[in-house]
């Protein structure tokens, strides 16, 4: 098995704090995206989409979409269980890991790509559609914020991956994008702090 | 339980498909977003944020997010399964489904919101982004296309929670933006036939 990795995408992090959160030792290929070794005719016949992560099983099968992967390794390995643990929390776990995916991650990534130096010639940038989802960040901190109130972790007590995507997602606004939890938001900021200093948060 | 439904929503139609396949009778209770019965403060203390659809269970949990309550409803009613089977074929499941979300379902939705009159007082709606996107999509049928080659369905043998997500895909492209699949892809009109087909195509 090696993961097909892209050291700066939140996407890529997601599935190494998630492998290291279980334990596991699995090797890591990396793939060059600025000179375009996604776009290899080797790495196209494993996902043809060019897209990272990617896991390779050791019969060839290729699973890539990062939350695939995680789950993927969850089925394999249940401990700790990353996605909940009976069928209500399975559930709530996913409704959460698939909020922070729409009202976080997907937009701090809409963001770099649509201001991005690397993404200029990728991409047709709009700058308006990053202004706009920028505003909304902030507005989706404040709710999450709120959410908060009395949780240790977003989904509830255990951490879960649902915290892992809101982590990947907040690395990628303060490292990439100037865009940093407000002050006033102090569960949001205590939820931060608690994640940030779990031994996983730099993997 | 129940379920809070908004009928022309593709999200909504997702979990009334994937109720019908798996045959259970669940109460559907509508939700008029025109009249914003959505924002009222007894629907968002069950979903803050304001979106359907909804599954209340019957101890009062909410669970939101259309792939969620989906997975949940497989969790608790395994047959006949439409999240895969094994764990290599759950993860494979899972690929498509989410390809099918973030290339196709989700673009379909951008230009709905970016070019509807319904959403203008909703959302800054920035047309360049819907055209875009709408020739993001024409690519993606392209692919979809090929990947189909030799498959009867999305994610292959059988039919899943891949093939409902593309199919509300394409039922929003051709009901509400224009978009239908185009003559030549001779693979991608087969699986639509195929689909279309199915009793519960019109859940």
């Amino acid at each position: 098995m090696k993961l097909y990795d892209l050291p700066p995408s939140p996407n890529a992090r997601r599935v190494r704090i998630f492998i290291a959160e279980k334990g596991l030792d699995i090797p890591v290929v990396p793939v060059d995206m600025m000179t375009g070794e996604n776009q290899s005719e080797e790495y196209l016949a494993k996902n043809p989409l060019g897209k990272m992560p990617l896991l390779e099983l050791d019969d060839g099968t290729c699973i890539a979409e990062s939350a695939a992967i995680c789950r993927y390794l969850e089925e394999m390995n249940p401990e700790p269980p990353l996605f909940g643990r009976d069928a209500v929390d399975k559930a709530l776990v996913d409704m959460w890991h698939r909020r922070m995916e729409f009202e976080l991650l997907i937009p701090m990534i809409t963001i770099f790509v649509h201001t991005g130096e690397m993404w200029k010639d990728r991409v047709t940038q709009i700058p308006e559609l990053a202004e706009v989802t920028t505003k909304n960040v902030q507005g989706r901190m404040e709710w999450l914020n709120q959410e908060l109130e009395g949780k240790q972790f977003i989904a509830g007590a255990d951490y879960t991956v649902a915290d892992i995507t809101a982590q990947c997602a907040f690395v990628m606004g303060k490292a990439a994008l100037g865009i940093r939890i407000p002050e006033g938001l102090n569960n949001l900021n205590d939820w931060w702090a608690r994640v940030s200093a779990r031994p996983t948060a730099r993997a």
